[in-house]
């Protein structure tokens, strides 16, 4: 643990490590972790962070090899050593790289799985420090939602899966690039605050190569009407 | 009134006409008419069948010029002594023709609200007969996705509004197709039988040569915990 950094209990058995001061983890990954459950050989986390992702996928699911890369070299650092905290490190290997050279590295068609909780926000819209690692975060400054897709589809193999978590305002942006890279939508989740409030985070589940037909699930909903987690959320969090 | 047709009270002061063994009109096209409210000088319906939405859309609008049009001959003749039964010649005009000619007969841009219940199926999927006045509504045997967006997109002027109703299992191929022909998606609303069921139906507006930016508004249930339609439904069908 350095300096400015807390250690906070997942309610799973296992810690992350996050700054004081930086992106702190939220409901989005959480969420994308519960729904990306699945059976798989290998799987990739892009867009890391502090690891969140990987180290929930490593307590939800049987997956014994999970890759995760992230561009902040600070960050990656302390997703590491998250990792190691848990006795993790013979299942989830973090790597400080550009998600643009992860074909390079880890060669195409090596996942049956990847999972991505990337920046909602395109550069240009609200205001930017691009100093700051928050804003890498929330931002489209490092990688577009174009990079992203393209890449996945280049690392996963045929009939790879392919989970992200984002906001329901791009989602034509969404169902178009997914396309454009040949992975076709097969499932959605809407999530909204509470029931009657505007959709504000979407799930989707895309299929490398797959037939085009949709499923639209029931709506997420975070709170319950008396203002607690809802019952599915509590679930999801293991409480 | 022709034999084998009924005359249905649609409880907003018109009457519908339908034949007893032909296609009727479901509660798609009732939420199409609800959903697509506006003001508009001149509005265009595709795929009228009956000529359902336009009398709808006249008793719940001040739209004074709605021109429609159907490709059967039969139905759009059905649909026609409707409009004449009502007494709203004035302010419908149904056509018989196909919709691939309707930018020629109409002119480009020459409307700035249009609506459509296209057929939802793609043509191969099901059982087909293709005789069948329903299995043409039902079907894309006259029409595809991407005629009815295509013509649509000509038939608009700049900022001109669409609307439509179809299955959330097109979802990607309906944002990629509006894409295409420069009508972007601004709003979405996705409707199931009752909470806790899977997305039946998507109603979809969108705006020809609009910014990127999506709304999901909540879902819509068509009925309640008790089994009875839920109270949006009722308000919509103003019981």
């Amino acid at each position: 643990m350095k300096q400015n950094e807390t250690l906070d209990d997942l309610q799973n058995g296992y810690y992350i490590i996050q700054a004081n001061d930086g992106f702190k983890f939220g409901v989005d990954a959480v969420l994308l972790a519960d729904f990306a459950k699945c059976r798989a050989k290998r799987a990739m986390d892009l867009c890391t962070g502090t690891g969140i992702v990987p180290i929930l996928i490593a307590a939800k699911t049987e997956i014994q090899r999970i890759d995760a890369v992230e561009i902040q070299p600070d960050i990656a650092d302390m997703a590491s050593r998250s990792v190691s905290y848990n006795g993790l490190e013979e299942r989830i290997h973090i790597k400080n790289a550009d998600l643009k050279q992860a074909s390079a590295i880890y060669g195409k068609g090596s996942f049956d799985m990847l999972t991505v909780n990337p920046p909602y926000m395109k550069s240009g819209s609200g205001l930017l420090n691009s100093g700051d690692s928050r804003t890498l975060s929330r931002h489209e400054i490092s990688c577009t939602l174009d990079d992203v897709i393209r890449v996945s589809s280049e690392l996963l193999m045929p009939q790879g899966k392919f989970f992200m978590v984002h906001r329901p305002s791009r989602l034509a942006d969404i169902f178009c690039t997914m396309r454009k890279y040949s992975i076709e939508p097969k499932k959605m989740r809407l999530v909204a605050p509470r029931e009657g409030k505007e959709m504000n985070l979407v799930l989707i589940y895309g299929l490398k190569n797959g037939n085009p037909e949709l499923k639209v699930m029931p709506p997420l909903y975070i709170y319950g009407s008396d203002g607690n987690y809802s019952k599915e959320i509590d679930d999801i969090y293991g409480r």
